[in-house]
Order: C-alpha cells, then structure tokens, then sequence
C-alpha cells in the first residue's frame, strides 16, 4: 500500500523533507493535499475526531494503520523503514539528532521572514525581519555550517556522508536545508559556502543522485516561492 | 554508572526537560556543569576534538559511551532506558511526536523575548517581543492548548496520561511547559488554562508526584529566573 503524505499544496515547506526521503528510496506514495479533494481528507485528519493520535500540523504521514506527524518523527519512522538510516541504535539515534539541528536550522530561517508572527503579512514585520535576518546571516548560519562541516569532518567513513558511508535522510535534509538557504539569502550563501567545502560538495552531490535528480527534474518537485519556508526577499540578503 | 548531564549552569533552560525524566526515574546522574570545573568538561565536548559526534549545543547527555544531544532526541533515549515511554514502537514514535510538539511550542516562547536575536539584549528588542507576545498569548497559546486538550480527551485509557496508562516524558515536558508559561504569562495562562481543564489538571498531578515534588522542593531545582527560556517580564503579559 502506498504511503500518503499530507501537506499544504503550493509549497515545499516542510513536507519536502519528507518528500526527499520517500524519492530516494524509489517508494510508493500518494502527496494527498495535491489533489482533487486531497484538502478536505487532510482537514478530516486535522480537525476531525477520526483519530485517536491526531496530528498538531501537516506534513503527516499515512502508512496503513500508522499515523506519524511532526517532520523529524516522520524521517526517524521512514529511516527505519526506507533503509535510510544506519541499522543499530546508535546510528539512528546520531541521525535523528542531526536532523533536529536541521530542523532548528529551517525554523530560524522561516522566522527571519516572519519574526513577529506567522499570523501576519510579511510587509507588517518587513523592518523586524531585515534585523532578524542580518543576525541570521552573520551569526547563525555560519554557526550551523561549521558544526555540518565539523560533523562531516569526523565522521570516520569520510566527508560524503554525515552518518555512516551511506545516505541518510539527514543527507537529504541537510541538501533541502541549504538548496533552500542558497534560494533566499544567494549573496549571503555563495560567501558562506566558500568556507564550508564539505557541506558544498554534499549539496551538489545529492542534488545529482539518480533518483533525486529525476524528482528535482519532475513536476512533483514545486519551485520555491514566497509562501513556503524559505523565500527571496532581496533587502534581506547581503 | 551514572548518566551525565551536561547543561549551563544558573538556568532550567532546556536542560530541565531531561532532569525531570532522570528524577522521575529516581536515576543516578551528575549535573556535569554545575559542579566545580564542569564547564571545562563542557566545553571539552563541545569544542573540543574529543567526540566523533559532537553535539551542537547543550543540552546533551553522556551514558557510558553513548553521548547525545538535542532535548527532544535524549528523551527519545531515555524514555526507553528509564521506562517513560510505551514499550512498543508506535507508542514511542506517538510520545516523541509530542515532545516535539512541546519543543516548538517552548522554542516559541523563548522568542517571545528574543525575536530578533538571541546574541542581542531582550531591551534591544522589548517593542519587537512586546508584539510577538501578544500574538503568542492570542493565538499561539491557545492552539497549542487546544491541541494537548485534544490529546488528553482521545487516549482511550483517559484523561491523566498523554499516552496510555503511565507517566511518559512527554506528560513531565507539557509540565515543564506549563509551568514555565505559568511563571512566564501569569495573567495570560490563568485565563488559558481555564479553558484546558485536562492540561491544567496534568500539571498539577505531576507536580505531585513524590519524586517530582521532592525534586522540586530540593536544591537541584534552579529557581525560575530572567536567563532561561521563561522569563517573567510584566509589559509582555496581559
């Protein structure tokens, strides 16, 4: 049966971390907010009482009986099952750690464009964000790169990988991660990439993985726009 | 051996979260960096090249040979080790989606005072957080709220656990949580939590659970303070 993964139509968001995981391991699976009535089997979910476990906010995954929300508990539940995560405990466990640093990483990116409320227009918070975004630029991103670089420096089977000598999801959110940060802030990130090689030559190198590829080619892959997490505002760039 | 736990001293902090699993459970631990010379052994593990896989920030724990970071991925850990999640697998992976929930919810609340940045003073930005609360305690608040209410009302074995018959750590974060937003937006939450009678009530029982209460009667308990994720600043209460 194939999985079903639920989240807002007409951006990436999130739900591309997700999307990622089950494209590179070639799975079965529906994206059920993309279609016709998709939204309302979502809302069912969301906001009906047809679950005993319901989900805070999409993205969420369907897989039969199971029923998983918030995105790193999804990835921890498909790297077991998608072979995209190390076998032991240890090894998922140092995955899953990686990726909550991601996903901190993708929430401070998301607030510099909305540092006062999500609630609100960008234009009502515009002034905020730049100062937001100037700290994001200067402190915080090159603060995360140096550890990815320090992470991939140690990992003992070489640099091509943050766990292990295989992919993991953790990979793949860390392309997603920086694919998104090089569409927002690109003077920011061509300056911040020159000093964090590693990371670099990770980015380019998932983006040309078979399946990967093909997904990024495709139409189920949608552009980045200024709805999702990360967006190009130009003044908040340098 | 006992576990240690490595967080900044003089604050709660995210660091609570595990100390009231590791209370709970009546474990063995040392507060590493509260004790004389502990932050030299902090940051040995944090900057240093000892660790394989570094953490990127405290909190993290070290069992033997085991060491983690991230709040919500040492709970994960723990909650197995120490019996504070369900024994099987989907009961884990539902608790974990629930202290994630918790962990956005106490990211949220430290912007409040920090939305800018948190390398910035919070009177450097006090008209920024006096709007960011605003929202917070309209909107955010409550939907979260709503949520763990929602939780509550459908565990089939009723309203005093999150998940199934027994304490988790999820029931002892949305504790902490509470009990942080409680010391944080006293106004706001006496308001708030007369509408999430299960959440209130949850709050209050763990409280008094004999470990928990004698923790929170102790020296190990760090009073409350304007360095940690709550801070109790009045103009952004109301």
């Amino acid at each position: 049966m194939a999985f079903e993964l639920y989240y807002w139509p007409g951006l990436q968001g999130r739900g591309e971390f997700v999307r990622l995981a089950l494209e590179e391991a070639g799975a079965d699976y529906v994206d059920v907010a993309r279609r016709h009535d998709g939204m309302v089997a979502m809302n069912r979910l969301l906001e009906g009482d047809g679950a005993n476990r319901p989900p805070y906010a999409p993205p969420f995954l369907k897989d039969g009986d199971v029923l998983v929300g918030q995105t790193a508990a999804i990835l921890l539940y498909l790297g077991r099952k998608l072979d995209l995560a190390p076998r032991d405990e240890q090894g998922q466990l140092w995955t899953h750690q990686i990726q909550l640093t991601i996903a901190d990483l993708v929430a401070e990116a998301h607030d510099c464009h909305h540092p006062i409320a999500s609630s609100l227009y960008y234009e009502d918070q515009k002034t905020e964000a730049k100062r937001r975004s100037a700290d994001f630029r200067d402190s915080r991103i090159p603060k995360y790169l140096a550890w990815f670089e320090t992470v991939l420096a140690r990992n003992p089977h070489g640099t091509e990988h943050l766990v292990g000598d295989a992919i993991t999801y953790a990979d793949l959110s860390l392309f997603q991660a920086v694919d998104g940060l090089n569409y927002a802030f690109p003077i920011a990130m061509a300056r911040l990439l020159s000093e964090a090689p590693a990371v670099a030559a990770l980015h380019t190198q998932v983006a040309h993985r078979p399946r990967i590829a093909a997904y990024l080619a495709s139409e189920r892959r949608q552009p980045y726009n200024e709805q999702g997490i990360f967006r190009h505002y130009p003044e908040l760039d340098a």
